[in-house]
């Protein structure tokens, strides 16, 4: 299995509901490196996994709806505890449809698989990582 | 699949038995920069794979019975090379067991996959990864 | 000079006045990984700068003033810009005071400067460093 | 499964075909990190997956053969595209090679899998894995 | 003092003219990621050093002069040896003048130092620092 | 001014006295990533300051003589608590004397200061900088 990694980063705001989150109750904020990792069997016939330049600006066109936002003012996160590992999948998913809609071009459409990391801090991070629905 | 990892590390004495090792053989010792990644399939109510605050309690409780000790001398490893490779086995037992003791809460009891790397050099690092028994 | 640095990060909300701060003035946030460094032109007879579990002790305590919280809010920061190089700059002046006060022993009684460095993303990070006043 | 990696690096110039590439298919060149993970279900009587020792030299004869070298004048990619990818798997068949022959030693006769991991610069990178054929 | 740090990278191409250089005298590459200090005794009235969107966008415009390049063939390095030490000085000159000629603003002429720091791989790098003249 | 850093390691154990130390007084160990960076205010012809392979090499003999050791074993640090900021002077002063008595090269007797930084984990690094007395 071939895969291509391309990373960018977000700085958001939000707050957490349930007393497990002690002080991450309060409204807070993070830095998420974010890693999107696209999987494919083959290359294509110019030695491409995808179109390098693709990836990066469909992930920034992506990660815009959410960078410099407070999260708990986002329609599309209603009723979510944004956490770390939520954001991995919400991110993913949307990486997901432009693949398949292809704003990733042939190569995107190509791709089996794909994994979202988000690093919080230099000691914590989380990921979701599945076929292409 | 989700995955969420906490990251701590240990400062250990140690030495290894085979010629293999050549100047290893001598008593010498290691930073290792710990990644505990715990895997499951769901994410719970709060959108929590796991109690991160928990997985750092209980990685730290585990790294303590080894750092900051001569690993030649505990008794939990007697009879072993503390290789990278058998001490990242080594955590990854005493993650699982802790997990299934409910040490890591109702989310450790749903974690499915576990994987411990061990960073001993800023260019060699060694891992286990596998179900939890 | 000697030198002995320690890290420890936290998660901030925040936003900026100012249109030269485009969509960051919104309600947004950031990891600051927080890398600490005390300087001095001696060791003392253990051949320490610094207690370093004095000095990470120390730096959590200053740290949690702003931790998980809203920059916005805070009366210690009423009416400032909470950029990166000032957030920089007023943890330098808490390290300052708590070295002059006994906090960090004597080892930190003869700290002549500290540098407080804040990494907001993988690409920017900002600094302040200076004798202690 | 057991994991063992090393790391190298290789600064190499090249140029692609194909006006996807934009300016890249203009000559320029790359400095390759490069991680070569080792992969097997058990260890030996050593507690060993692989001589690391053997690892890095052997590594580091393959990565001989490209090191400061033009890829567009080396015979053993003529008329390859030499994406990052594609460089990923030549090095995966090398290391495999390896593994097969013996070059590794009896660790290196009972790796199961191989990843081959090249970072191009700080904010991408590509692989390729599989099993030892 | 205060610093403020932008990165970016540049991949580029070329050889060096010496016998010391061994097998770096043919024809080879790098990636050099870039990381632009500037540095100042104050802030302005927003709490900024330098406008960190105009430092990203005059560096970037100054790495294009030779990203994707084989700087062999550069009039501007022309007789030089484009060592990492020279590249970091060739960055801080131009820099030096983006400030100096009010490139970067206000921010941008009240900067006293600039430090050009270039890593050519994961175990080396260089800089050049000095006043702005 | 110029810098050029090289990085090695080194994997060693020891133990500290004094109760300062806590759990520290036990016999441990730490891997040191060890960052020697060189100063001098001017470059050769040929645009070095001085040869990385000289460099990388003296680097490496000096750390041979304390990698895979206990240092509490070793007659030239008899005596001392082997803390990371003292192995940070004692390398400089070993690096200071090759570059005096020409084990650099010519570069090397051109160089005005060394600083020499060793990272004992992902959290704490202590160095020691002065010029070559």
């Amino acid at each position: 299995m071939f895969s291509l990694t391309v990373c960018d980063h977000i700085m958001i705001a939000h707050s957490f509901r349930g007393e497990e989150f002690g002080p991450a109750q309060r409204l807070h904020g993070a830095t998420y490196a974010v890693e999107a990792e696209f999987r494919a069997p083959k290359l294509d016939h110019l030695n491409l996994l995808i179109d390098i330049g693709l990836a990066k600006t469909e992930l920034r066109r992506i990660l815009d709806s959410v960078d410099y936002h407070n999260l708990d003012d986002l329609p599309a996160l209603a009723g979510q505890n944004t956490t770390t590992e939520y954001m991995a999948f919400h991110i993913f998913n949307l990486l997901s449809q432009a693949c398949r809609h292809g704003a990733l071009g042939d190569g995107g459409r190509a791709v089996a698989q794909i994994k979202v990391l988000l690093r919080e801090s230099p000691v914590a991070w989380a990921a979701f990582e599945g076929p292409i629905a």
